[in-house]
């Protein structure tokens, strides 16, 4: 292989902005993934910047190559992602990266779509020095809903719970307005804006007929851009009137007569979350209740786990969890903490299942 | 007043070593407090440290004073806790401090015993010069049990529980072991060292059949001193055969025979706090059931919690709290987090309520 081309500082630290500017566009470019792209001169200096926003706009390296102009020739090109080689709704990247004349590109992670990739060989082909593996981690976790989709067919699936620390989801008489503070609830406002659409059960809609919409906590007032909404509903109880139902976000009914059912009558979920897919849904945020999650947990499509956890205790009242198929305590569901931090008064763990029935490609 | 003598550098640097020294004696001085003494000479260097480490030893400034022996005269002592005034079992320690020439005290804490009280007075008496108030609440924390017991007639209670991240203390088939890993056990046994009795109620002692015993837990050998075993068995079912049975360590079955019932004829939890308070207990760690911590938090009598989070999910089995008199959300027991901290892969939680029946004194 003679000697391979280093990743130079310049180019690490291009990577990680290229990263950072890449997490802009979550939330906005489903189903396509977030790119970054830094564009350095010959000598090393920035010379553009761009990221993927939303879907039908420019890629991030055209954006950057249009910052740039002449200065991209002889220059390096840093992205987060394999440059597109197919003609979608905006040409290829790498024409235009042939065309600015760069004479290396720097990749983070290789494109796993098969009719996005080899761009890398046609770039070797024009002559370009290509290096890949800079940052790849790094990458791949802020693409990780993207990945995931691609890799598995489904979308990337977060479960976010919110329990007092003895695991309550409410009280005795079903109050649960608010276990959480609000600096928790603005938190979730916040996740809710970052994936393609947001997942209840129909318990909690006829407990709770939550909005799911993602707003102002404070005003009220509406994210221009509204996920999903989707609830697994198998006979089709969603109230007419519930809110989910209301004109302020898209909604889907997921009943059995739509996608059918499993064994036991009830909504088939690797349906759901495949009808999803092919609805360019790329992430979903599950947000219970406790037996939805159960069975999405029993079902190994759990991707990452979200738990909000009050400094509260209530002795009585209904489970965050319920029957995630674990009987025994060697069967227990084993989480890899990724995160602890404070929300306000509360406690957000950030984890994902150790093994899921998904797992192995990831 | 006058002008206040403020407190040096030294002495307060001396006064943190004193706080530390103290430390050491946890676990062994009841029923008497924890103490450290440091003393400086005239100059403001270290000349003797000491500290209280079992009843019936010498107190902290005694031990100080022994090895400063001439160098003390002209000095400061530094004390946790404001020196005793009776003649107890080593005699009082002011008259010592006044027969070795001290010519400043400077305390942290003021003992709220009216049996020792009193010795800061008969130090200014003799020409001393008192300082008080010096990292008050870092001592006081550090003698918080022993505080407690004085200033509310009954033991420090700890309730240490350990449950999953959804709030289960056993699998749907009662199995529980391991919830959490051998570093948190370990970190249990280092916590049973440090109290004067550990409690359970009746139902554990069936379910579980436990030890209750300070052990390395690697070879089983047993700590030489063993907290008292405490039972809370309304009608005396504990086995005959039950380990808490064992010559192990010494046992106390709290029936309602030995301590009255309560209205619902079970046993009266402040009769037995009292009775531990008589035999000189000071602090209590109970480890559960769901079913007596939640009677415990329900009247009140949880000072200090600390909860072991492993990162597992089960969806079914017992809860670890029940029953702690919260119907609705607003009523919630509202816990102040101290302390976060991994413990091997698990999460430990240290709080307190925010309210208690008992609370307003401390
Ligand atoms: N603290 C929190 O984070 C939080 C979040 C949400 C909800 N909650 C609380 O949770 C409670 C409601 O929870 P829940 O457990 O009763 O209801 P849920 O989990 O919201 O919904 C469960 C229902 O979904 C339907 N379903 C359809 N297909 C399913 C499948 N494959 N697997 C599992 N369920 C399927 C079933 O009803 P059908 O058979 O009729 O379809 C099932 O009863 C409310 O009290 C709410 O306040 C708390
Ligand atoms: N994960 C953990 O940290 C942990 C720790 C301990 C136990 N556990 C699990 O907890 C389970 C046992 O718990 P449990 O709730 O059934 O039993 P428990 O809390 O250990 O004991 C409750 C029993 O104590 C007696 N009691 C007497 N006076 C009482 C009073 N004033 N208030 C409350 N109780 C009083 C009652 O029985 P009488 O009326 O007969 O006296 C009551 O049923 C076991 O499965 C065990 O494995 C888990």
């Amino acid at each position: 292989m003679g000697q391979l081309p280093a990743v130079s500082p310049a180019e690490d630290k291009a990577m990680a902005r290229a990263i950072e500017l890449a997490a802009r566009g979550l939330g906005t470019t489903s189903p396509n993934p977030v790119v970054g792209c830094v564009l350095l001169d010959a000598a090393g200096h920035v010379v553009g910047e761009g990221f993927h926003a939303y879907a039908g706009g420019p890629h991030a390296e055209i954006v950057a190559l249009a910052q740039a102009g002449e200065k991209a020739r002889g220059g390096t090109a840093v992205v987060t992602l394999e440059p597109c080689n197919h003609t979608g709704r905006t040409g290829p990247c790498v024409q235009a990266l042939i065309r600015a004349g760069v004479s290396r590109v720097v990749i983070a992670v290789d494109d796993p779509n098969p009719l996005a990739a080899g761009g890398e060989q046609t770039l070797r082909d024009a002559g370009i020095e290509v290096l890949t593996g800079v940052r790849t981690a790094e990458a791949e976790d802020g693409n990780i809903a993207w990945l995931t989709s691609v890799r598995r067919g489904r979308p990337f699936v977060i479960w976010k719970t919110a329990s007092t620390l003895d695991g309550r989801s409410a009280a005795a008489d079903g109050t649960s307005m608010w276990i959480t503070s609000e600096a928790a609830r603005m938190d979730v406002h916040r996740l809710r804006g970052t994936v393609d659409a947001i997942m209840v059960g129909v318990g909690t809609v006829l407990a709770d007929d939550p909005r799911l919409t993602t707003r102002d906590l404070r005003t009220g007032s509406l994210a221009i851009r509204q996920p999903l909404r989707v609830v697994i509903d198998s006979d089709g109880r969603t109230p007419a009137g519930a809110r989910v139902r209301d004109g302020a976000a898209p909604t889907l009914i997921a009943t059995t007569a739509l996608l059918g059912g499993d064994e036991e009558g009830r909504v088939d979920l690797r349906a759901v979350l495949s009808e999803l897919h092919h609805r360019g849904i790329r992430s979903v945020l599950l947000e219970g209740g406790p037996r939805l999650a159960g069975a999405f947990l029993a079902a190994g499509l759990v991707d990452l786990i979200i738990s909000y956890v009050a400094p509260k205790l209530l002795g009585d009242g209904p489970a965050a969890l319920v029957g995630a198929g674990v009987t025994t305590i060697t069967d227990a569901i084993d989480l890899e903490v990724l995160d602890v931090d404070r929300v306000g008064p509360d406690l957000r763990l950030t984890a994902r299942p150790r093994a899921s029935a998904d797992s192995g490609t990831l």
